[in-house]
C-alpha cells in the first residue's frame, strides 16, 4: 500500500528562536489534497548521567509550555553542524557542571512524528568529573539534582517527572 | 530557588486545524525578559494492544513531518471534553478496526516539554475483536500490521519504528 505523501507546495508562518512552522500542501495517496502543519526543530540530545555515588543527575526547571516545574535528564537543541556527542558532551556540562569519561549511544526517537521533526539522541555517561560552575543560556535557569533511581520513580508517581525522555530513561534503566 | 518565569503578554502567530504557535513574554527569575515559543496541541492517547496471538498491533503510516513511513502504536489526538478513555477506545477503533474488553492505564507524559504542550496518555488494551473496517480521518491512510515483541524490537534496530511513544511501549513490554 503507497502511504506516501507528495508535497506540492509550502508557506512558512513563523520563523522564532527556537522552531519554524510550515505548512505543506500535500497529495495524499488518494490524489486528493490535504496540509500538513510541521513544527521544524533542530533536534535535541538527553543524557542518562550517572553521578560517582551511582545516582543519577536531572535538571529541575520551568516549562512555561506546561506551567510547571518539572524534573527533567539534562537534554539541549543541537547546534547547526554539530555532531550529536559533542551536542551532548556539552550540553551536560552547561546545564550540570560535569564532564564525563565514558559515553554510550543509548537510541533516538522522534517526540511528536504527527507535527514536529524534533528528534531526541539519548546517550549514557559514566566517569563523571565536576569540572566548572553551570553555564547555561542567559534565558535558562536550572537547578541541578542528585536522585536515586527509587526517588526518580518516586517524581514520576508525583508526576513531577513527566516528559517522554525522561520517562524512557527511567524504564531504561529499570529494565537493566 | 525560584525557577517560575510570569507571562506578561502573548500573541498567537500560527492558528492551524491541529495546532496553535503562540509567544508568550516572560519575566525570568532575574526579572529579566525573554520570549518563549509554544506549540499548543489537544493532547493524545496512544494504545499499546495485544491481539489474540499474543502479537502487537501497530499502524504503519507516513508522517509529513519525517518524510517517511514509520511503524507506531495506534494513536489519536483527543477531541475537545473528550474522557482519555474514550479517546483511546475510538482511536483503536478508527485505526485497526478493534474493540477491546480490557483496559489498562500506563502513563502519561509530555512529548517535548521545550517547545509544546502536547500529554500523551497511554493505555493496554486486551481481549481484541475486530469490530468493523477501519474508520480513518478522510486524510489519514495507514496499514495495520500485527508484529511480535522481537519482530518490533527488529523494527526499531532499522529506526522503521523511531518514535517516543512506540520505543516507550517496547521498553514498557520487555520490562514485564
Amino acid at each position: 500500500m503507497k502511504l506516501e505523501e507528495e508535497t506540492l507546495g509550502k508557506e512558512i508562518v513563523f520563523e522564532g528562536r527556537l522552531i519554524r512552522v510550515e505548512v505543506e500542501d500535500v497529495r495524499l495517496p488518494d490524489h486528493s489534497h490535504s496540509k500538513r502543519e510541521i513544527v521544524r526543530h533542530p533536534g535535541a540530545v538527553a543524557v542518562i548521567a550517572h553521578d560517582e555515588n551511582g545516582r543519577l543527575v536531572l535538571v529541575r526547571q520551568y516549562r512555561k509550555a506546561l506551567g510547571k516545574v518539572i524534573y527533567e535528564i539534562p537534554a539541549g537543541k543541537k547546534e547547526t553542524g554539530e555532531e550529536s556527542l559533542v551536542t551532548a558532551q556539552r550540553e551536560l556540562e552547561e546545564e550540570t557542571g560535569y564532564t564525563a569519561s565514558e559515553w554510550k549511544e543509548i537510541t533516538s526517537f522522534y517526540t511528536s512524528p504527527g507535527f514536529a521533526d524534533e528528534c531526541i539522541e539519548l546517550y549514557e555517561a559514566k566517569g563523571l568529573t565536576l569540572s566548572q560552575g553551570l553555564q547555561t543560556d542567559e534565558d535558562e535557569f536550572l537547578e541541578v539534582v542528585h536522585v536515586t533511581l527509587e526517588e526518580a520513580n518516586e517524581l514520576q508517581k508525583e508526576k513531577k517527572i513527566h516528559d517522554a525522555k525522561t520517562a524512557y530513561a527511567l524504564l531504561y534503566l529499570a529494565n537493566r
